[in-house]
Protein backbone atom coordinates (compact mmCIF):
# COMPACT_ATOMS: atom_id res chain seq x y z
CA UNK A 1 0.00 0.00 0.00
CA UNK A 2 1.63 3.28 -1.07
CA UNK A 3 0.18 6.71 0.67
CA UNK A 4 0.23 9.73 -1.63
CA UNK A 5 -0.30 13.75 -0.74
CA UNK A 6 -1.78 15.89 -3.87
CA UNK A 7 -2.60 19.20 -4.23
CA UNK A 8 -5.62 20.14 -6.13
CA UNK A 9 -6.88 23.27 -7.94
CA UNK A 10 -10.41 24.21 -8.30
CA UNK A 11 -13.08 26.41 -9.54
CA UNK A 12 -16.15 26.11 -7.94
CA UNK A 13 -18.63 27.54 -9.13
CA UNK A 14 -19.84 24.36 -10.32
CA UNK A 15 -19.37 22.63 -7.59
CA UNK A 16 -21.57 21.85 -4.37
CA UNK A 17 -18.75 22.26 -2.58
CA UNK A 18 -15.85 19.90 -1.67
CA UNK A 19 -17.61 16.97 0.42
CA UNK A 20 -19.05 13.70 -0.87
CA UNK A 21 -22.90 13.85 -0.79
CA UNK A 22 -25.44 12.07 -2.88
CA UNK A 23 -27.04 14.03 -6.39
CA UNK A 24 -24.50 16.95 -6.01
CA UNK A 25 -21.63 17.55 -8.12
CA UNK A 26 -18.80 17.87 -5.80
CA UNK A 27 -15.27 17.82 -5.76
CA UNK A 28 -14.80 14.83 -3.75
CA UNK A 29 -16.97 12.41 -5.81
CA UNK A 30 -15.36 13.77 -8.64
CA UNK A 31 -11.45 13.06 -7.73
CA UNK A 32 -12.80 9.74 -6.44
CA UNK A 33 -13.99 8.51 -9.62
CA UNK A 34 -10.42 9.72 -11.36
CA UNK A 35 -8.80 7.72 -8.65
CA UNK A 36 -10.94 4.53 -9.34
CA UNK A 37 -10.39 4.84 -13.26
CA UNK A 38 -6.42 5.09 -12.42
CA UNK A 39 -6.28 2.54 -9.75
CA UNK A 40 -9.56 0.24 -9.95
CA UNK A 41 -9.75 0.41 -6.21
CA UNK A 42 -12.91 2.22 -4.72
CA UNK A 43 -11.42 4.31 -1.49
CA UNK A 44 -11.70 7.68 -0.08
CA UNK A 45 -9.77 10.76 -0.10
CA UNK A 46 -9.04 12.97 3.02
CA UNK A 47 -9.55 16.80 2.18
CA UNK A 48 -7.29 19.15 4.34
CA UNK A 49 -10.55 21.86 3.90
CA UNK A 50 -14.06 21.04 3.23
CA UNK A 51 -14.84 24.08 0.74
CA UNK A 52 -18.45 25.35 1.08
CA UNK A 53 -20.43 25.34 -2.53
CA UNK A 54 -19.03 28.04 -4.59
CA UNK A 55 -16.05 28.69 -2.93
CA UNK A 56 -12.50 27.96 -5.17
CA UNK A 57 -9.34 26.28 -4.18
CA UNK A 58 -5.63 26.94 -5.47
CA UNK A 59 -4.05 25.36 -2.14
CA UNK A 60 -6.19 22.43 -1.19
CA UNK A 61 -4.47 19.38 -0.39
CA UNK A 62 -5.86 15.19 -0.48
CA UNK A 63 -4.27 12.16 0.65
CA UNK A 64 -5.00 8.89 -0.06
CA UNK A 65 -3.42 5.43 0.09
CA UNK A 66 -3.83 2.96 -2.91
CA UNK A 67 -2.00 -0.50 -4.39
CA UNK A 68 -0.28 1.03 -7.52
CA UNK A 69 2.45 1.06 -9.97
CA UNK A 70 1.88 4.82 -11.08
CA UNK A 71 5.32 6.43 -10.41
CA UNK A 72 4.80 9.16 -8.48
CA UNK A 73 6.47 11.79 -10.99
CA UNK A 74 3.62 10.99 -13.31
CA UNK A 75 0.80 10.91 -11.02
CA UNK A 76 -0.13 14.61 -11.72
CA UNK A 77 -0.50 14.23 -15.68
CA UNK A 78 -2.06 11.13 -14.57
CA UNK A 79 -4.63 12.22 -12.66
CA UNK A 80 -5.66 15.44 -15.15
CA UNK A 81 -5.94 12.90 -17.63
CA UNK A 82 -9.08 12.06 -16.18
CA UNK A 83 -10.36 14.88 -14.32
CA UNK A 84 -12.93 17.59 -15.34
CA UNK A 85 -11.31 20.49 -16.55
CA UNK A 86 -12.69 22.83 -13.39
CA UNK A 87 -10.27 20.61 -10.78
CA UNK A 88 -6.70 20.10 -11.65
CA UNK A 89 -3.64 18.19 -9.77
CA UNK A 90 -1.01 20.98 -9.18
CA UNK A 91 1.65 18.33 -7.57
CA UNK A 92 2.10 14.60 -5.87
CA UNK A 93 4.24 12.82 -3.77
CA UNK A 94 4.69 9.82 -1.47
CA UNK A 95 4.12 10.32 2.29
CA UNK A 96 4.57 7.75 5.53
CA UNK A 97 1.67 6.02 6.63
CA UNK A 98 0.71 8.99 9.35
CA UNK A 99 -0.16 11.37 6.74
CA UNK A 100 -3.40 12.45 6.40
CA UNK A 101 -4.24 15.55 4.92
CA UNK A 102 -6.61 16.89 7.07
CA UNK A 103 -5.34 15.84 11.13
CA UNK A 104 -2.35 16.45 9.83
CA UNK A 105 -2.73 20.31 8.82
CA UNK A 106 -1.00 22.84 10.89
CA UNK A 107 -2.62 25.69 9.35
CA UNK A 108 -4.66 27.10 6.65
CA UNK A 109 -4.71 30.38 4.52
CA UNK A 110 -7.80 31.76 2.42
CA UNK A 111 -8.11 34.99 0.00
CA UNK A 112 -11.01 36.60 -0.08
CA UNK A 113 -11.17 39.05 -2.88
CA UNK A 114 -13.98 42.37 -2.95
CA UNK A 115 -14.00 43.93 -6.15
CA UNK A 116 -14.20 47.37 -4.74
CA UNK A 117 -15.50 50.36 -7.53
CA UNK A 118 -18.73 51.49 -9.23
CA UNK A 119 -18.21 48.76 -11.85
CA UNK A 120 -18.88 45.44 -12.08
CA UNK A 121 -16.14 43.46 -14.10
CA UNK A 122 -17.01 41.56 -16.81
CA UNK A 123 -13.73 39.01 -16.04
CA UNK A 124 -13.40 39.18 -12.30
CA UNK A 125 -17.34 38.21 -11.33
CA UNK A 126 -16.89 34.39 -10.48
CA UNK A 127 -14.12 34.78 -8.44
CA UNK A 128 -14.89 38.56 -6.38
CA UNK A 129 -17.36 40.02 -4.30
CA UNK A 130 -18.51 43.27 -6.27
CA UNK A 131 -18.95 45.92 -3.26
CA UNK A 132 -19.59 49.28 -4.90
CA UNK A 133 -18.96 51.51 -2.01
CA UNK A 134 -15.72 52.98 -0.64
CA UNK A 135 -14.69 50.89 1.93
CA UNK A 136 -12.45 52.12 4.77
CA UNK A 137 -9.65 49.37 4.88
CA UNK A 138 -7.73 51.13 7.63
CA UNK A 139 -10.71 50.59 10.07
CA UNK A 140 -11.61 47.01 8.45
CA UNK A 141 -8.15 45.68 9.55
CA UNK A 142 -8.57 47.59 13.15
CA UNK A 143 -11.88 44.94 13.54
CA UNK A 144 -9.77 42.37 12.08
CA UNK A 145 -6.85 42.68 14.43
CA UNK A 146 -9.77 42.18 17.54
CA UNK A 147 -10.12 38.65 16.30
CA UNK A 148 -6.13 37.57 16.45
CA UNK A 149 -5.26 34.55 18.63
CA UNK A 150 -6.71 32.04 20.84
CA UNK A 151 -10.41 32.53 20.42
CA UNK A 152 -14.23 30.73 20.87
CA UNK A 153 -15.29 31.47 17.64
CA UNK A 154 -18.28 30.45 18.33
CA UNK A 155 -20.43 33.73 16.98
CA UNK A 156 -19.02 32.98 13.81
CA UNK A 157 -19.55 29.40 12.91
CA UNK A 158 -22.93 28.86 10.92
CA UNK A 159 -23.12 25.29 12.10
CA UNK A 160 -22.05 24.78 15.85
CA UNK A 161 -23.83 21.34 16.08
CA UNK A 162 -21.17 19.61 14.75
CA UNK A 163 -18.36 20.53 16.03
CA UNK A 164 -16.45 19.13 19.26
CA UNK A 165 -14.62 22.51 20.24
CA UNK A 166 -15.24 26.02 18.83
CA UNK A 167 -11.84 27.41 19.75
CA UNK A 168 -9.77 28.14 17.25
CA UNK A 169 -6.32 29.90 16.74
CA UNK A 170 -6.49 32.67 14.46
CA UNK A 171 -2.66 33.71 13.23
CA UNK A 172 -3.40 36.33 10.97
CA UNK A 173 -5.89 38.88 9.16
CA UNK A 174 -3.86 40.92 6.35
CA UNK A 175 -5.79 43.42 4.39
CA UNK A 176 -4.31 44.78 1.11
CA UNK A 177 -5.92 46.90 -2.08
CA UNK A 178 -4.39 46.18 -4.75
CA UNK A 179 -6.54 48.55 -7.66
CA UNK A 180 -9.91 47.92 -7.62
CA UNK A 181 -9.63 45.18 -5.27
CA UNK A 182 -9.33 44.58 -1.63
CA UNK A 183 -7.33 41.18 -0.59
CA UNK A 184 -8.11 39.51 2.94
CA UNK A 185 -6.01 36.67 3.33
CA UNK A 186 -6.92 34.75 6.88
CA UNK A 187 -4.32 32.47 8.36
CA UNK A 188 -5.96 30.01 11.16
CA UNK A 189 -4.94 26.42 12.43
CA UNK A 190 -8.25 25.87 11.44
CA UNK A 191 -11.67 27.54 10.25
CA UNK A 192 -15.20 26.16 11.97
CA UNK A 193 -17.91 26.18 9.19
CA UNK A 194 -18.82 29.47 7.34
CA UNK A 195 -16.23 31.14 9.75
CA UNK A 196 -14.42 33.14 6.77
CA UNK A 197 -17.79 34.23 4.97
CA UNK A 198 -18.64 35.62 8.22
CA UNK A 199 -15.79 37.26 9.24
CA UNK A 200 -15.44 38.75 5.61
CA UNK A 201 -19.54 39.80 5.66
CA UNK A 202 -18.93 41.53 9.02
CA UNK A 203 -15.95 43.43 8.16
CA UNK A 204 -17.28 44.88 5.28
CA UNK A 205 -19.97 46.70 7.60
CA UNK A 206 -17.09 47.97 10.06
CA UNK A 207 -14.89 48.96 6.40
CA UNK A 208 -18.29 50.67 4.87
CA UNK A 209 -19.45 52.56 8.47
CA UNK A 210 -22.30 50.22 9.42
CA UNK A 211 -20.40 49.16 12.62
CA UNK A 212 -17.70 49.98 14.69
CA UNK A 213 -14.49 48.24 14.84
CA UNK A 214 -14.92 47.54 18.63
CA UNK A 215 -18.27 45.53 18.08
CA UNK A 216 -16.49 42.94 16.33
CA UNK A 217 -14.78 42.01 19.58
CA UNK A 218 -17.93 42.12 21.12
CA UNK A 219 -19.01 39.79 18.87
CA UNK A 220 -16.68 36.87 19.43
CA UNK A 221 -17.36 37.29 23.36
CA UNK A 222 -21.31 37.34 23.13
CA UNK A 223 -21.05 33.55 21.42
CA UNK A 224 -23.60 34.07 19.57
CA UNK A 225 -24.17 33.85 15.78
CA UNK A 226 -26.98 36.51 15.55
CA UNK A 227 -24.84 39.26 16.79
CA UNK A 228 -22.55 38.65 13.44
CA UNK A 229 -23.46 40.26 10.12
CA UNK A 230 -24.03 38.34 7.23
CA UNK A 231 -22.12 36.39 5.33
CA UNK A 232 -19.70 36.76 2.58
CA UNK A 233 -20.67 35.32 -0.86
CA UNK A 234 -19.01 31.94 -2.06
CA UNK A 235 -17.37 33.34 -4.85
CA UNK A 236 -15.25 35.70 -3.28
CA UNK A 237 -13.26 33.23 -0.87
CA UNK A 238 -10.25 30.64 -2.16
CA UNK A 239 -8.25 28.20 -0.25
CA UNK A 240 -5.42 28.74 -0.70
CA UNK A 241 -2.49 27.46 0.99
CA UNK A 242 -2.53 24.40 3.88
CA UNK A 243 0.97 24.02 5.56
CA UNK A 244 2.37 20.72 7.57
CA UNK A 245 5.39 20.10 9.80
CA UNK B 1 -26.41 65.53 -30.45
CA UNK B 2 -24.05 64.67 -27.61
CA UNK B 3 -20.77 61.98 -28.01
CA UNK B 4 -19.59 59.59 -25.18
CA UNK B 5 -16.61 57.75 -24.72
CA UNK B 6 -17.26 54.85 -22.03
CA UNK B 7 -14.35 51.74 -20.91
CA UNK B 8 -15.41 48.39 -21.20
CA UNK B 9 -14.32 45.28 -20.02
CA UNK B 10 -14.83 41.92 -21.69
CA UNK B 11 -14.44 38.27 -21.50
CA UNK B 12 -12.94 37.32 -25.04
CA UNK B 13 -14.07 33.74 -24.79
CA UNK B 14 -17.62 33.56 -26.17
CA UNK B 15 -16.96 35.89 -28.36
CA UNK B 16 -15.90 36.13 -32.10
CA UNK B 17 -13.73 39.23 -31.69
CA UNK B 18 -14.60 42.60 -31.46
CA UNK B 19 -15.60 43.89 -34.47
CA UNK B 20 -18.86 43.24 -36.32
CA UNK B 21 -19.97 40.36 -38.38
CA UNK B 22 -23.28 39.00 -39.71
CA UNK B 23 -24.39 35.29 -37.54
CA UNK B 24 -21.30 35.61 -35.42
CA UNK B 25 -21.51 37.02 -31.60
CA UNK B 26 -19.16 39.87 -31.89
CA UNK B 27 -18.42 42.66 -28.81
CA UNK B 28 -19.68 45.46 -30.98
CA UNK B 29 -23.22 44.06 -32.41
CA UNK B 30 -24.03 43.45 -28.36
CA UNK B 31 -23.49 47.03 -27.46
CA UNK B 32 -24.71 48.39 -30.66
CA UNK B 33 -28.09 46.34 -29.60
CA UNK B 34 -27.83 47.49 -25.76
CA UNK B 35 -27.20 51.00 -26.64
CA UNK B 36 -30.52 50.76 -29.42
CA UNK B 37 -32.91 49.65 -26.67
CA UNK B 38 -31.34 52.48 -24.37
CA UNK B 39 -31.37 55.70 -27.54
CA UNK B 40 -33.49 53.78 -30.12
CA UNK B 41 -31.23 55.08 -32.46
CA UNK B 42 -29.62 53.10 -34.81
CA UNK B 43 -26.07 53.44 -34.99
CA UNK B 44 -22.20 52.08 -35.25
CA UNK B 45 -19.69 52.82 -32.68
CA UNK B 46 -15.89 53.26 -32.32
CA UNK B 47 -13.62 50.75 -30.79
CA UNK B 48 -9.73 51.43 -30.10
CA UNK B 49 -8.82 48.00 -30.58
CA UNK B 50 -10.08 45.61 -32.96
CA UNK B 51 -9.32 42.42 -30.23
CA UNK B 52 -9.50 39.01 -32.56
CA UNK B 53 -11.71 35.81 -31.31
CA UNK B 54 -11.11 34.86 -28.04
CA UNK B 55 -8.99 37.76 -27.04
CA UNK B 56 -9.74 39.81 -23.70
CA UNK B 57 -10.13 43.38 -22.42
CA UNK B 58 -9.66 44.88 -19.54
CA UNK B 59 -9.43 48.49 -21.05
CA UNK B 60 -11.57 49.12 -24.28
CA UNK B 61 -12.45 51.75 -24.87
CA UNK B 62 -15.65 52.86 -27.30
CA UNK B 63 -17.45 56.14 -28.43
CA UNK B 64 -20.21 56.72 -29.98
CA UNK B 65 -22.79 60.06 -30.49
CA UNK B 66 -26.25 59.50 -29.59
CA UNK B 67 -29.41 61.72 -29.28
CA UNK B 68 -30.51 60.45 -25.56
CA UNK B 69 -31.19 62.50 -22.13
CA UNK B 70 -29.41 60.03 -20.01
CA UNK B 71 -27.22 61.84 -17.54
CA UNK B 72 -23.44 61.39 -18.28
CA UNK B 73 -22.99 59.98 -14.20
CA UNK B 74 -25.98 57.12 -14.99
CA UNK B 75 -24.61 55.25 -18.40
CA UNK B 76 -22.59 52.75 -16.64
CA UNK B 77 -25.51 51.32 -14.81
CA UNK B 78 -28.11 51.97 -17.74
CA UNK B 79 -25.40 50.31 -20.07
CA UNK B 80 -24.82 47.34 -17.60
CA UNK B 81 -28.31 46.85 -17.17
CA UNK B 82 -28.60 46.18 -20.70
CA UNK B 83 -25.46 44.62 -21.25
CA UNK B 84 -25.01 40.16 -21.48
CA UNK B 85 -22.54 39.53 -18.46
CA UNK B 86 -19.39 39.27 -20.55
CA UNK B 87 -19.32 42.58 -21.10
CA UNK B 88 -19.17 45.48 -18.53
CA UNK B 89 -19.13 49.14 -18.85
CA UNK B 90 -16.50 50.33 -16.38
CA UNK B 91 -16.63 54.26 -17.07
CA UNK B 92 -18.63 56.76 -19.10
CA UNK B 93 -17.37 60.64 -19.98
CA UNK B 94 -18.86 62.79 -22.58
CA UNK B 95 -16.55 64.35 -24.80
CA UNK B 96 -16.62 67.32 -27.59
CA UNK B 97 -17.17 65.68 -31.17
CA UNK B 98 -13.45 65.57 -32.23
CA UNK B 99 -13.17 62.75 -30.22
CA UNK B 100 -12.71 59.12 -31.60
CA UNK B 101 -11.76 56.08 -29.66
CA UNK B 102 -9.78 54.26 -32.56
CA UNK B 103 -8.07 57.44 -34.03
CA UNK B 104 -7.69 59.64 -31.29
CA UNK B 105 -5.80 57.19 -29.43
CA UNK B 106 -2.06 57.70 -28.83
CA UNK B 107 -0.99 53.77 -27.25
CA UNK B 108 -2.57 51.06 -26.97
CA UNK B 109 -1.63 48.27 -24.22
CA UNK B 110 -1.61 44.33 -24.31
CA UNK B 111 -0.70 41.68 -21.21
CA UNK B 112 -0.30 38.54 -22.13
CA UNK B 113 -0.47 35.87 -19.64
CA UNK B 114 1.40 32.66 -20.02
CA UNK B 115 1.01 29.73 -17.00
CA UNK B 116 4.44 28.63 -16.22
CA UNK B 117 4.84 25.15 -14.53
CA UNK B 118 4.37 21.43 -15.24
CA UNK B 119 0.47 21.64 -14.01
CA UNK B 120 -2.45 23.27 -15.99
CA UNK B 121 -5.00 25.51 -14.12
CA UNK B 122 -8.74 24.85 -13.24
CA UNK B 123 -9.07 28.04 -12.57
CA UNK B 124 -6.86 30.17 -14.94
CA UNK B 125 -7.41 28.43 -18.21
CA UNK B 126 -9.84 31.00 -19.59
CA UNK B 127 -7.07 33.57 -19.40
CA UNK B 128 -3.43 31.95 -20.36
CA UNK B 129 -1.31 30.28 -22.07
CA UNK B 130 -0.01 27.24 -19.94
CA UNK B 131 3.59 26.85 -21.52
CA UNK B 132 5.27 23.56 -18.88
CA UNK B 133 8.91 23.58 -19.71
CA UNK B 134 10.89 26.11 -18.22
CA UNK B 135 11.28 29.38 -19.77
CA UNK B 136 14.29 32.01 -19.69
CA UNK B 137 12.60 35.31 -19.44
CA UNK B 138 16.45 37.11 -19.81
CA UNK B 139 16.75 35.20 -22.67
CA UNK B 140 12.83 36.92 -23.71
CA UNK B 141 13.19 40.25 -22.48
CA UNK B 142 16.90 40.11 -25.02
CA UNK B 143 14.93 39.21 -27.78
CA UNK B 144 11.70 41.36 -27.06
CA UNK B 145 13.90 44.57 -26.77
CA UNK B 146 15.01 44.18 -30.57
CA UNK B 147 11.91 45.26 -31.54
CA UNK B 148 11.91 48.68 -29.74
CA UNK B 149 11.21 51.26 -31.75
CA UNK B 150 9.75 52.71 -35.30
CA UNK B 151 9.74 49.18 -37.27
CA UNK B 152 8.28 47.87 -39.85
CA UNK B 153 6.53 45.13 -38.31
CA UNK B 154 5.32 43.54 -41.37
CA UNK B 155 6.76 40.19 -40.40
CA UNK B 156 4.79 39.98 -37.25
CA UNK B 157 1.59 40.23 -38.88
CA UNK B 158 -1.24 38.16 -40.33
CA UNK B 159 -2.77 39.86 -42.52
CA UNK B 160 -0.98 42.73 -44.27
CA UNK B 161 -3.16 43.25 -47.69
CA UNK B 162 -5.87 45.87 -45.51
CA UNK B 163 -3.05 47.73 -44.33
CA UNK B 164 -1.90 50.73 -45.23
CA UNK B 165 1.23 50.65 -43.65
CA UNK B 166 3.01 48.40 -41.67
CA UNK B 167 5.22 51.08 -39.31
CA UNK B 168 4.19 51.29 -36.15
CA UNK B 169 5.89 52.77 -32.81
CA UNK B 170 6.87 49.96 -30.00
CA UNK B 171 7.54 51.64 -27.04
CA UNK B 172 7.94 48.40 -24.45
CA UNK B 173 7.84 45.28 -23.61
CA UNK B 174 8.18 44.38 -19.86
CA UNK B 175 8.38 40.58 -19.03
CA UNK B 176 8.28 39.46 -15.50
CA UNK B 177 7.32 36.61 -13.07
CA UNK B 178 4.41 36.75 -10.85
CA UNK B 179 4.51 33.16 -8.97
CA UNK B 180 3.73 31.43 -11.98
CA UNK B 181 3.00 33.53 -14.31
CA UNK B 182 4.63 35.35 -16.91
CA UNK B 183 3.44 38.54 -17.79
CA UNK B 184 4.53 40.07 -20.73
CA UNK B 185 2.87 43.79 -21.31
CA UNK B 186 3.32 45.39 -25.11
CA UNK B 187 2.61 49.50 -25.26
CA UNK B 188 2.72 50.44 -28.66
CA UNK B 189 1.11 53.38 -30.47
CA UNK B 190 -1.04 50.98 -32.47
CA UNK B 191 -0.47 47.76 -33.45
CA UNK B 192 -0.91 45.44 -36.72
CA UNK B 193 -3.64 42.71 -36.89
CA UNK B 194 -2.26 39.28 -35.14
CA UNK B 195 1.01 41.43 -34.01
CA UNK B 196 1.03 40.34 -30.28
CA UNK B 197 -0.06 37.01 -30.54
CA UNK B 198 3.04 36.64 -33.42
CA UNK B 199 5.76 38.07 -31.20
CA UNK B 200 4.49 36.42 -28.01
CA UNK B 201 4.26 33.03 -30.11
CA UNK B 202 8.19 33.63 -31.21
CA UNK B 203 9.50 34.99 -27.93
CA UNK B 204 8.43 31.96 -26.31
CA UNK B 205 10.43 30.03 -28.58
CA UNK B 206 13.42 32.11 -27.85
CA UNK B 207 12.85 31.55 -23.80
CA UNK B 208 12.67 27.68 -24.49
CA UNK B 209 16.24 27.73 -26.17
CA UNK B 210 14.70 26.79 -29.91
CA UNK B 211 15.54 30.10 -31.08
CA UNK B 212 18.28 32.76 -30.20
CA UNK B 213 17.23 36.27 -29.09
CA UNK B 214 19.14 37.58 -31.79
CA UNK B 215 16.85 35.98 -34.75
CA UNK B 216 14.02 38.53 -33.41
CA UNK B 217 16.02 41.49 -35.25
CA UNK B 218 16.20 39.07 -38.13
CA UNK B 219 12.55 38.46 -38.40
CA UNK B 220 11.79 41.85 -38.29
CA UNK B 221 14.59 43.11 -41.46
CA UNK B 222 13.25 39.91 -43.71
CA UNK B 223 9.28 41.32 -43.73
CA UNK B 224 8.60 38.14 -44.07
CA UNK B 225 5.27 36.75 -42.52
CA UNK B 226 6.71 33.01 -42.85
CA UNK B 227 10.38 34.01 -40.70
CA UNK B 228 8.30 34.52 -37.47
CA UNK B 229 6.95 31.76 -34.98
CA UNK B 230 3.61 30.12 -34.58
CA UNK B 231 0.99 32.66 -33.10
CA UNK B 232 0.23 32.35 -29.31
CA UNK B 233 -2.97 31.45 -28.18
CA UNK B 234 -5.72 33.72 -28.12
CA UNK B 235 -6.87 33.31 -24.52
CA UNK B 236 -4.00 35.14 -22.71
CA UNK B 237 -4.30 37.77 -24.75
CA UNK B 238 -5.61 41.05 -23.21
CA UNK B 239 -5.74 44.89 -24.52
CA UNK B 240 -5.73 46.54 -20.79
CA UNK B 241 -5.12 49.93 -21.12
CA UNK B 242 -5.61 52.52 -23.93
CA UNK B 243 -4.63 56.16 -23.62
CA UNK B 244 -5.39 59.45 -24.97
CA UNK B 245 -4.13 63.03 -25.35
Amino acid sequence: MRHFCVNIEYDGTDFHGFQSQPGRRNVQDEVERCLFKLTRQQFRIQGAGRTDTGVHALGQVISFKAHTRIPVDCMVPAINSELPRDIRAVAARETDDSFNARFSARSRSYIYVILNRPAPSAIFGRYAWHVPEPLDLQAMQKGADYLIGHNDFRAWSKNIAEQRTTVRHLHRIAIRRVNSFVLIRIDANAFLHGMVRNIVGTLEQVASGKRAPEEIAEITCSLQRSMAGPSAPARGLCLVRVRYD
